[in-house]
């Protein structure tokens, strides 16, 4: 497979780098090609602006979505757009901040999934460009599990990252079940463990299956399911147990 | 009331700019104090990093939120906090990109609201700085308001917004039912209708209800609550209808 990190974290020694370390290490040892899109290092543009175009349709009244449309794009962005039409997977290595991905990270999704490229109506969802290509979100927290639990205090991560994930369907991305490391800072003895699990799966990374997504075909008009309910997210089993 | 409005779209033409400048006159007009953050006219930075301390207790080890608490925070932050500290009421204007909030608002949270100052365990949620203080959000979306219901094909704004809502009750902050502007694009007629429809809003708004959030007592061990659910963002009712 060919395979894109996208890392978002400031501090080389962190764990989150260790994290994206020990992906490039091991899945170049089961033969896979890798990228690196180290945002903080590359100083990645994180504001969405006038700026990221070589020459604008309207210089008066920027509408961002219709300029991206245009294709103008500055070559950073086209630089991220390659990788991605590159890459069979993209892992997304980044810590949880409020509640949410940094905002570097958010800037990536801002600026490189354009209007015209990324999507463009009506083919979006399963009918988006990136059908053949999957992502896997890799995140950690402050807080411990215990606290995100669907009626626990911070809430539920399937709800936390409901529109992250959901952009990635968005644009047609098949999308494995997230990685979640709770609170790594708490010792030493945890991150190894969780070094562990995570080696486990890198090397059957290609074997997995995703989260299935309802399909736009099982939409009333797109206002409704055919189907009683939608589960957009289910709930991860603890991953400890699972990985046993 | 003393309002802070928070204001997020490069384009001073846009729709969102005028919703900002209408808040900032009929607030105004009500007597209330105002001020505003354009962070796009501030040139807001959005990427949390070791730039924003003037000094660093572990220059060899970044650790974000261990440095934030040590409070030798850069001036562009500072600032915003003592925006926050006055204000009675925040206001965001931003439109909705990627499901979720621009990457230079996302910025904002990262940077501004700092552990020890925006909480401190166990001071969160009901226990935390701000619960005399309000927060509206305000947003404009690109798609039409049949794509966002909670079987639809974009999903329900209540899910699209938890993370950035929950970030507010994290610190305690109470939330007003957000505003939502779909397609404003679409037509002329539209955004007159919205704007007549925001004035009327913003002329009552020291008098709303905030939407009710569970309170730490109400969790057994904080892992679940203790009633038999919890509907985190009531959903809103259709606005138009309500404000009749």
């Amino acid at each position: 497979m060919k395979v894109l990190i996208i890392y978002a974290h400031p501090e080389p020694k962190s764990f989150n780098s260790a994290l994206k370390n020990k992906a490039f290490q091991i899945l170049s040892g089961e033969g896979h090609d890798i990228q690196v899109s180290d945002l903080y290092a590359m100083k990645w543009k994180a504001v969405a602006d006038k700026d990221d175009f070589t020459q604008l349709e309207n210089e008066d009244f920027l509408k961002y979505q219709v300029e991206q449309k245009k294709g103008n794009l500055k070559e950073d962005i086209l630089q991220e757009q390659k990788k991605v039409e590159w890459a069979d997977l993209i892992i997304f290595q980044f810590p949880l901040w409020w509640f949410g991905i940094p905002a570097i990270l958010k800037g990536w999704l801002d600026r490189v999934l354009t209007s015209g490229w990324a999507y463009s109506y009506p083919n979006i969802y399963d009918k988006g460009p990136f059908v053949q290509k999957k992502v896997l979100i890799s995140t950690t927290t402050g807080g411990p599990e215990f606290l995100y639990s669907k009626q626990g205090l911070n809430g539920d991560l399937s709800q936390i990252f409901f529109p992250f994930l959901h952009s990635f369907y968005f644009c047609g991305f098949q999308v494995l079940e997230p990685e979640f490391f709770w609170s790594p800072t708490e010792n030493k003895e945890k991150r190894k463990l969780y070094l562990k699990r995570w080696i486990k799966r890198l090397k059957q990374i290609d074997k997995e299956e995703v989260i299935p997504f309802s399909k736009m075909g099982e939409y009333t008009e797109l206002t409704s399911l055919k189907k009683p309910d939608i589960d957009f997210m289910k709930r991860p089993k603890k991953t400890d147990e699972k990985k046993k």
